[in-house]
């Protein structure tokens, strides 16, 4: 078993231990997401990048790992392939001689 | 090697290519996981949960894990161990028994 | 007629003619305002703060209070009065003695 | 005074008697406004649109728009003029014919 399949196992016993698939519909986990992704940068705020609190970067980075895992679990995404496809997507948009070392958006490239 | 390291060594690829890895601060990659989860959401915005298009729903959520793995790889943290951590730290703030068919946040419960 | 109930009317206005209201539930209007917020964060990333474009800048903030207000107004909240009672309430939890010169949270004061 | 002005004024007074000015630059300010725009939408996460809880929505919603109105102040936004110049170019990106009753997004009307 592979280690994301793994994770998203241990993911679905949680939620099906407290019965909670009924909330878990997309649009909701897609909400979680975001909450959680604001709970990660608010270790950022008002902060120089180094000085953010490793322990707790940990916990939120978690949190948003996980509820991603459970949409694309929703999905039947296959996690590595997405990312996979996405890569090679955005080699596309972005190739290398347009886009080294330069950090504009593809749309300004 | 696992899925993880697998996507994981293809976003250093292609982050290298590009000599991106001087923007990819923590603080950056964090607002980068923002941002995605935004455009992930955008596509449930006035909707109900089952309407959202499954193909750009798999590109954004492609995009938060990308920035996620990125960020997990700069502190080095094992994605495997942090979910399996958290899952483990979670199930003491929901207790199965309080939890069960209940959405309320743990400081509710 | 204040300000802020000239934005409001203009908003609902706007909203009505084009019989949107259907859509504008506080759910989906809060939804709205965290894609707008992503939005306007993009304008910053890789970036030092002074290097955004500030014409991308004010479009998306005026995004950000555009959702705002109109969630403001489906809860019948005076802007005015939440703003200042918020204000007020961050007084006590940021005594000046201690918050003066400090970025750290309250709960770390 | 306008009541905008109003608000702006009583911020600017509370950030200066903190001498949190020095924190408060424009990306950080952006990433204010999505961390609470984050904490507005958890009231709202696995509920229907009506059951958040309107003290805790009306606390959140201040937040976001105190750092939207601080946002505008350093960038000498004039918030009437921007949210008012936004209305008329969304009228353009969304006609009345094409857009009434669908919440559809312009690039896909």
């Amino acid at each position: 078993m592979s280690d994301i399949q793994e994770i998203t196992e241990a993911l679905i016993r949680f939620r099906d231990e407290r019965d909670w698939e009924q909330f878990h519909n997309p649009k909701d986990l897609a909400i979680g997401i975001s909450i959680e992704a604001g709970e990660l940068l608010e270790n950022f705020l008002w902060k120089s990048p180094e000085e953010a609190d490793k322990e707790k970067v940990k916990e939120e980075l978690a949190d948003v790992l996980a509820y991603s895992f459970l949409l694309a679990e929703k999905y039947n995404f296959d996690v590595k392939k997405i990312l996979l496809d996405k890569i090679k997507k955005n080699g596309e948009k972005y190739p290398i001689e347009k886009a080294k070392g330069n950090a504009k958006k593809y749309t300004d490239l």
